[in-house]
């Protein structure tokens, strides 16, 4: 019996910590999760390689993904596409790896809509002034670029309640441990047992006494 | 802020040790949960407290709190009223307790109707067989008894998949720390994380800057 991954779609600030939090997700377990790999059409920055930062699409050739109806959720940013192909997803979910993608909220919301089962994490720091010092300490920033920031997470916590599970990263190994442990928890929802209850009813009738 | 606490429901075929989970639960976290006490118009037994085995009540009395909506769920087996008053529960729910309720499918599946927020654990054994082996090896049942077990887990066995979660239970402590995990976690649901989604809402706006 093929055991399904469960989809897990990960989002959070700028400045949460989720990036941190993915890749010590993925040192920590790289048997049980697999990153979904975003399709994109800007052209390929020094180093990166096909199918591992991204998978390299013409316009035509995107336009075409989403004509199919091949793509999870896309969207546009500064005149290209960028978006998640169904299909190294549900490979991936088919081998039996949870498969996590780490998306921006409009996306996760497009997810959740085609797939009810998919699990919505967001992750925020313990405070918006937390957040906002996590940003400034990282002294690479521009004022202009921490106030933009600042003024995107107050339109991402409109919709944290249509998310699953809102995650604290106060302490960042607690934080990964955490969210390891709900998405290992998500397969035993029934939604994702329908085989194991199968097999208790089929074995159950045979005990079955009919007088 | 006062966390309230959440409300799970505990059931599963007789034979599947959900008596010992629970009783296994309360042990080692008595300071988290909180037991529901069930009210009921039999009369007490030998050894059986008010307030701590029962509420013991009158017909009129039971039925007068029926009719104010004062019961979670209730129903009549053997001629007596069985069911789950309303107030203990909001009591301890309030004060920050998780509170624990053991009841058969149809009684959990009312409450879930009125308190859609209420975690639903169904607790099974490994396999049918061993169900039948456990029931058979307590050694006090009589066949008729065993019979008429399994005969009932068929039925229960029908409406698993409208519960959130289930947890088999073949080593009985790992059982436990598995119900207490997804009960810790469901803490972190965005539905139980209201008054932290508001908080950093609040703290957002103060950054928010509008030119």
């Amino acid at each position: 019996m093929n055991k399904k991954g469960v989809l897990v779609v990960f989002s959070g600030f700028s400045g949460s910590g989720k990036g941190t939090i993915m890749k010590k997700l993925m040192e920590n377990h790289s048997d049980t999760y697999a990153l979904s790999v975003s399709a994109t059409t800007r052209s390929p920055r020094e180093g990166e390689r096909e199918g591992i930062e991204y998978f390299f699409k013409t316009v035509p050739e995107f336009e075409e993904l989403i004509k199919n109806d091949e793509m999870l959720e896309y969207a546009q940013y500064a005149g290209n596409y960028y978006g998640t192909p169904k299909a190294y997803v549900e490979q991936k979910l088919n081998e039996g790896f949870d498969v996590i993608l780490e998306i921006e909220t409009q996306g996760a919301l497009k997810v959740k809509e085609k797939y009810p089962d998919t699990l919505l994490l967001f992750v925020t720091p313990p405070s918006a002034d937390i957040l906002y010092d996590r940003l400034k300490g990282r002294g690479t920033e521009e004022d202009d670029v921490i106030a933009k920031r600042m003024n995107q997470a107050v339109n991402e916590a409109k919709v944290i309640d249509r998310y699953d599970y809102l995650v604290i990263n106060d302490d960042i190994n607690e934080c990964v441990s955490h969210v390891h442990e709900i998405i290992k928890n998500t397969h035993d929802r029934t939604v994702f047992k329908a085989d194991t209850i199968e097999a208790l009813k089929n074995g159950l009738n045979k005990y079955q006494r009919r007088d």
